[in-house]
């Protein structure tokens, strides 16, 4: 019996591969050719077969390395020093350096190809979200700062962090956070923010508060909302109460701005990234809004990251799908490869409908998002947006968990096994309807627009629908 | 700043909990009430309000030692010796023990209460599920086995085993794989099932081949197919060539049976349980089916570990829903406990409607197979039964898995932290729609056997639906 | 070439085995007949050879999976509530519990054996050193504890205690800490002690401060130091505002009684073991001393303690040289067996006298330590005792890092392999020299014990050591 | 009670730190000033100071990553796909081009500063020694392939080889590992080598054998030895059946070169590092010693590979007394610093005098090579060095280990503690008397090559010890 030997066969097909994601994406190509100028178009395609390269070679390898070495949390030195230090991997810190060279958020500022550089900006993360190794996640965090700022008109005070964060440049690009969430708060921002501002004789304010989940807690800057308190220590509660804040994570001597690390989240995925519960313990903060206009001040940020959310969500999908793929073309079940099993097909072919939808839908808002920002957008296109943003959200993030769940149904049971890469996938995606406000929170949320707008927005979407050309 | 004092507070109101699930499941009790003989319920119930408070006392914790402590796996001593050793952890072994001294194996074959033993063993099975630490599965494959070996009248040499596999006795209880995946082979057992056996003098057979995927390799015996050689070593294709064997893990002196453990899987759930690769070298096994009957005669232990996976998937379903009740009691968002939003409530309600569609009909299943087993099941009994059993797996398989995502939503972002136990069930539930047959693979048998009865299976169906008390 | 077989053949010889350890002591067994009354000596010796089987069959096992499974901290719950929750595994529980059944405290304290007990407890816990998985730890301070309470009389407030750390009972059994290290302390317990105790009306003390090094602190009480203040808030500094107090970790219910974790140490060694860094937040204590003499009070720990470093080295040095012989049985080299290259054997035969001496020096100072406590000892015997302690763990704990070093070196390169089971042995050893004082620590307590007694000390001992009859 | 506000005061006073370890070490310096001539030791001063700037900087925060992302080895793809993939981390990779980017190989054999070369390396090792990350390891084994083909005249079939191993380029850099021992070897190399070389027709030869302990198992190129098959397959046995061979780890694609990796060896220390089993299985080498030389041509390896241990042995006892110097300058105990205590004062002063004896000892056997390999050295020189190797080897390997236990007994409970980094040292340290020779090995070598020289060694000895400089 040939026992010994056998160990060196194959046992099944060659593992199924991805190549250059942007290659291979016929419908994200047709997109381009057929949406933008033919000279942004060669342009943009160039910079996305290049860095479809780089994602293969470079950036995927990184992103496994991130996945394997999760960051880790030191609280103390052998001394008994405090030191708060979270410690992430030299992939992930490479991470942040590729995303300055790519110009990942920078592209979306310095807006080179006018109302196309949304587009461009949004394409790359969409190529980058699966192999980024959690890194897209500060990425959206950043964006979102940036975002803000640029709507306040980019005040001198925040002039040089407008520039680190929109940085090209390894060296000096910045990361931001979103501190939000509190214990009593999740997406109840108005009732749930506990965190009180009290203002210096400088005109610098001290916070004092806990924030209960901050994504990508190792940022360098990030915003967060508080309570003024008057001068008897008292604060208004409500939304009215809550003021915008801007603060820099470490001083210029890399020590903590009195901010205290409580620990890490124990996270069912997005492990390569660290979240973090922080004491905000008189942590040096300049406001940025108008008082109590914090709310009104972060839905810019929230619409940004909630685009993520969405490129998220499709990347995600695409994903799952171009695997399930390759691995119909690979694997042989009853007599016949998984590709000629028609109930099998029917199953990938309804995924990868949703999937295409999901995707220029994606586009139609970051296209609308593009117009927007340089002045190119009617009325319309506001409303539209402003609709759409949220019922994306919702939509895909639903949509994700549920196609993922099923495109790891597709390969039988390998689809369970960890070192297929397989499950991280569905783990990280089980977050998108989650973070960002829930499918419910977001359903209330375009109700509320609906209604805001008598009706309008409503006709706005009913009668842009009708002609939409990807109908 | 009263800062640090803050520490103690109340950071969100306590921690959901679930208490004796028994006593706190009204649609279980009343379906005891209006289906079982008044004699039969009274020494049921107490036997479950018994078990129910054993599980929330001794079982759940064990149940997070056995999370906490996961199989690992030494294939070599400290002097290159092979070791292929399996460490399981102190509270996995006890589960064994409880196992066996609840009876949920032997209940099902002592049948003191006749036919409604199955329902009364389901039930335990039921409530045991979540908290069993992932033993639900052994417990699976050995009330399979066990039913084979009853199916074929318990033969003379596995009259031993019998006894074991359904003894009361701590001691005694033998748990049992099911060795069925070979690398080829997945569902597609009659193609992918490469393993040989060769006749030995002495009448026994010697197994060659290797297993791809074998749940709770830490078993005392299993079943398996092979291929059973002729003189001149060929063997016969496809399912007609494949005979079902009996072999113990090990022998007396607790050596290895000819059998190689290549590795542990590193699975996305399950992780309290060690499923792994095997090499048969040789491996000592007793043939149990006639020559070339190994898939229909494995075809009982199918059935079974079928019912099991859907009282999996509606334990996982009631069990998340209960949280997710008891979380919308205590925490407030909005001004409000999240029971008062409608919405939330809403979506709760309807994954409780399905929840409890999903568990009539898990006692309709088990209601018929006790008839069966008793003979008390006419004709229709028999044909609905066997309609029901892969269509009941492949649609609560796909039910939990929508279910416990969308409920783990219900906690917004606390649904996706580690140390709120809810990520565990996710997990664990994302199989159920993935082995015993994936939901494609099923929904082709389903096809068949109404094919096969010449539509003799559907009109029973319709029928017994019209008058179903359930309705 | 037949490769692949050779996998199966034997490439060393066997594991070096250890049998029942007392069986195999031949020192011991002489020990015993030449030392204690006959009828002592036959119960002594039964019990022994029944301890050393449980050791080998029961105890040993255990302490390998408290070796594979260390404590782990979990300071807060999912909620946000603050835990403290040091997590030890079932095998350590279980230890806790074999320590009661077999009397390890018990023993010394009944005194059945009038003198002996000390002896027959001493050699006891020589067995069962290397077999505890740690847990010898909290033994040496639960023995030093019930000394202290026994040496103020057991005043009434603490016959309870004294009745649970000197039971036989499982149920009832507790173990003691002792927390005297603090930031600034060490051993320089008289300028470290920072912690203060305010007195309550109802006459018990609320203790204030910051506990460094707090060994196996899942222990049940503790006997800890602290400064009590004056009305103003005021403490005596130095060794004479030092008083000795008694508290429970935590309270009925459960709760911790104001003391908080803050991190589990992360050690070399002896990692089987919790070693906690304690903050004492109000927690509520019993004074036990008078008042300023908690240090004298505290001395008749410290004597426990050291002679069980004492035991610890001489058994880890016997364990490594037991291994080193048994592996020269097996290990081929050069051609012959390792016992028969000189070379070898002389450096095993050289550790061998030193644990020998190591050995009966132990004896000795149990042997006086039984007859001081049955008040069978005369002035002698005290000063004796009172030299030969800090003698003896100076000496012994350096000797034993030597050893167990050398002694690894006698396995080549296989000694520094973790699944030999070797370097764990090196690396609990380790610490021996290092707590309960340091070797030049306690150089200088023996030269202040001789100053002290004006040369008394040291006549006594030139006059025994020239009697002793072990020379 | 000021509470809460304690957490924030100094524990201790700051942490032990070392500096520019070549500016910090004034025997090194006053070494060089008096040996080296002017020039050179102008240059090489400057070359130091900057690489203990590098190590400040750069090296150490890799040391650091490298002892806590130790290898991972993977040996089978999800597929099944035997991968035998060593997992390094990226500090590990940019050790190896920092490595070479120091010259810390090349600078040996460019010779620059003729002689003085080998003291330059040895220097930068020795500087490097304790912050390489474990990486010292295989630039001890590749210096030593490096001698060993530059001893063989660097036949034109390895000069390939020999660029890469001297490279000081960082893309071409290559190290070597040195497969000597197997299950039966040990040192015991004649008899312990089962490796069988078969000679192909195209005059290469396949290697068939196991290889025990090979450490740095991720290097490019290997030394081993092995027996030549003759054309009925037989070997010749003990020592003169030995040849020397030379083979690259894998092929131009990368692939094993017919190896197969068994498992990771889980050690005490040295854990930075893989150390790993290997099965060769027809591995492709090319026989680079006359046949039956293997042995002697191996001998200049070894003494390279002893003088790196001699190099570690120094650097660790060196680092660790500057450490507890550092403590003793910091840490207040009984009323006055530690560097206050003359007894601690004592403890340490007598491990810095063993140390910088060793550290001259080194020096003096560095010279003697340097002089050796430019030709220089008389007969005297050559016999004196063949004996110091061995004895420096053995003498500062068991020193080294005392020393480092010692020093971290100096730190009294902290020494024990990870987080300190001392351990780490203590871990490593205590291999250097195992590996490359146990110390009653080469107690049996210099006696061996005492005899063999009739005496003439030890009177060369014994004249130069009494010239010696440096008594």
């Amino acid at each position: 019996m040939p026992f010994a030997t056998r160990e060196t066969e194959t046992l099944f097909r060659e593992q199924p591969k991805i190549g250059n994601q942007y290659l291979e994406d016929a419908l994200l190509q047709s997109y381009l050719k057929t949406h933008l100028p033919p000279k942004v178009q060669e342009e943009v395609s160039q910079d996305l077969e290049k860095f479809g390269n780089r994602l293969l070679t470079e950036i995927k390898p990184l992103a496994r390395e991130c996945e394997l070495s999760p960051p880790v949390f030191r609280q103390y030195d052998a001394w008994g020093q405090r030191l708060d230090h979270i410690i992430t991997c030299p992939a992930w810190r490479r991470m942040k350096e590729i995303a300055a060279e790519e110009g990942l958020i920078a592209e979306a500022y310095k807006r080179r190809y006018s109302n196309w550089s949304r587009v461009h900006q949004a394409i790359k993360l969409y190529l980058f979200s699966n192999s980024s190794g959690g890194f897209s996640c500060p990425l959206a965090m950043t964006d979102g700062a940036a975002k803000v700022i640029e709507s306040l008109g980019i005040p001198g005070s925040l002039k040089n962090a407008f520039h680190h964060l929109t940085s090209h440049d390894p060296k000096k690009f910045w990361t931001s956070g979103q501190w939000m969430t509190e214990r009593r708060g999740g997406s109840d921002v108005a009732n749930g923010t506990e965190t009180v501002a009290r203002k210096q004789p400088d005109g610098a304010y001290h916070l004092y508060g806990f924030k209960w989940f901050t994504s990508a807690a190792d940022s360098d800057v990030t915003l967060t909302l508080a309570r003024i308190a008057d001068a008897q220590g008292h604060v208004k509660q409500g939304s009215g109460g809550l003021s915008l804040f801007f603060l820099k994570v470490r001083d210029e001597e890399g020590k903590l701005n009195n901010i205290k690390v409580q620990r890490l989240k124990d996270k069912l995925g997005t492990r390569q990234m660290a979240t973090a519960e922080l004491w905000l313990d008189g942590a040096k903060a300049e406001l940025i809004s108008a008082e109590g206009r914090g709310v009104a001040s972060i839905s810019s940020m929230l619409n940004i990251t909630r685009i993520h959310n969405v490129i998220a969500a499709v990347a995600s999908m695409r994903r799952m799908i171009n695997l399930s793929r390759e691995y119909a073309l690979r694997r042989v079940a009853f007599g016949k490869l998984l590709k000629d099993h028609p109930l099998h097909m029917q199953t990938i072919a309804r995924m990868e409908v949703q999937t295409r939808g999901a995707f220029l839908l994606l586009m139609e808002i970051v296209g609308l998002l593009g117009l927007v920002e340089t002045n190119m957008a009617n009325e319309q296109d506001q409303l539209l947006l402003r609709l759409l943003i949220p019922v994306a959200k919702l939509y895909t993030g639903k949509q994700a968990s549920a196609v993922v769940v099923e495109a790891m149904e597709c390969f039988g049971g390998q689809g369970y096994m960890e070192d297929t890469g397989l499950p991280v996938i569905v783990r990280d995606t089980l977050v998108l309807s989650i973070w960002e406000g829930t499918t419910n929170i977001l359903s209330l949320d375009v109700l509320r627009s609906l209604t805001k707008s008598q009706g309008q927005v409503m006709a706005v979407f009913s009668s842009t629908v009708q002609v939409s050309p990807h109908q």
